[in-house]
């Protein structure tokens, strides 16, 4: 079984000084493959850990599953030989569920009929998110201290410097999962497929904590899993603004207390 | 046309004070697709400009093309309506090359025999590129100068925060080109893009310089490109740091004057 870590040899450089050889703790990477029903569907780089989430989360905001009764079984090959190490999740989907388009088209992007547009991206995922978002009501003061309590959850930046996170809280500022991962996408995922088999979709009553910027594609899955109120420590990106103000989703970026920018529908704010 | 930045309004809260509401300048995202041959390759969601560069490293970087010749005719379908903005690119090959393929598989970390693994990864680019890497050797104090300097070559950031860059360097700090996109990814394939317009691949006599962490897909591009030494400003994860072994490649990570760590072949900082 692969580790969140790794531990490296690096040579540490001080201007001036002397170099010092050492030990360092790096933030694991490996690609995950995704298949279903025994066909690659995708293949994402991640920190090992949660593969089972990863997965259904994955499958749940491309829209391909709905409800954790959509997924029959869902297998992690993982192992350790002296050269490979395996990292596949296979999902077989109930009967009722219709297999994923393999083809170079699946990307839903490309599906409008406008060519590749924002505004046609935001309309396929106003088509598929099978939520209406409905947002909880924070206070300033709760969502200050969110960065803090993310970052204290973080089980492995401290040691390797190298992790994006995403964080469930409620509105009063309790944390409700965790998920790390050197994709901020794969981080995300895996709370959704917590949430997903806790059956505890759709997140409207929460807040959605991110640790770095909030792109286009991560408030694409906070759509989807019916999130009401993303909070990103960094930037937000043009469409992701526009699209959290179609979706009615309160977006807010630059949180770094005493100050925050709220992006999209401030009434959640208050 | 599409721009690098937008502008949105924006409720800016500081706590024990009143919201203000303002305009603010955002990180402008929008999803380009790439066509070879008029059929759909990839989707990726990029900041505006360099489509072209853009497209062109990505091709060369997932091992499509490997010279300029290669390619018989790049066009930029770009334009504004009310409604949509589109955002194609579509290559067309020389005769001689072979179409890419287009089925879910084509990713080649999925080639392997052994499933899907971080040393079958390493292999297959070790088979993909086509140059042997050849580093510069670069002092400690040039190095410890380059993330300002790529700061500085930043045209979009002090006003959003929101980018990430690449820059190239030659062993001596002077820039040669910078290139900066909400996803790093794409900020390295524009550089070598437009390096493989203007006929200078390999890059193998400049420092590749970035902005972020380094993780494995920075460091493939980076390989398949011929750099000999990458430097980045946050962690790398394990999967580059072997990578980088591997290929005789040196990485630089949490490169923060007056410290900086040196993960695989010290000998080219000195």
């Amino acid at each position: 079984m692969s580790q969140a870590t790794g531990r490296r040899k690096v040579t540490r450089i001080t201007l001036g000084g002397e170099p010092v050889r050492r030990a360092d703790t790096l933030t694991a990477e490996e690609p995950l493959e995704i298949r279903v029903g025994r066909k690659p569907l995708a293949v994402t780089m991640r920190t090992p850990g949660d593969e089972l989430d990863l997965a259904l989360g994955f499958l749940f905001t491309e829209g391909i599953i709905g409800a954790p009764d959509d997924v029959k079984s869902a297998i992690l090959c993982a192992g350790d030989t002296d050269e490979n190490t395996f990292n596949v999740v296979d999902v077989t989907l109930a009967g009722h569920v219709p297999p994923p388009d393999l083809g170079a088209e699946r990307n839903f992007y490309t599906t409008s009929s406008c060519g590749v547009c924002g505004k046609a991206s935001i309309d396929a995922i106003r088509v598929r998110s099978r939520f209406e978002v409905d947002g909880p009501t924070v206070s300033p003061a709760v969502l200050a201290e969110l960065p803090g309590r993310l970052r204290d959850a973080q089980r492995s930046f401290a040691r390797t410097g190298g992790l994006h996170a995403a964080g469930l809280f409620t509105a009063a500022g309790e944390l409700i999962a965790a998920r790390e991962d050197v994709g901020r996408h794969n981080a995300v995922d895996k709370l959704v497929g917590w949430a997903l088999r806790e059956d505890r979709l759709p997140l409207s009553g929460l807040v959605l904590m991110l640790s770095g910027r909030a792109g286009f594609e991560l408030v694409q899955k906070a759509w989807m899993a019916g999130v009401g109120l993303v909070a990103a420590v960094s930037a937000p990106s043009t469409l992701a603004v526009d699209l959290a103000e179609e979706a009615g989703m309160t977006l807010v970026g630059f949180l770094r207390a005493p100050t925050m920018n709220v992006y999209s529908h401030p009434g959640r704010v208050a």
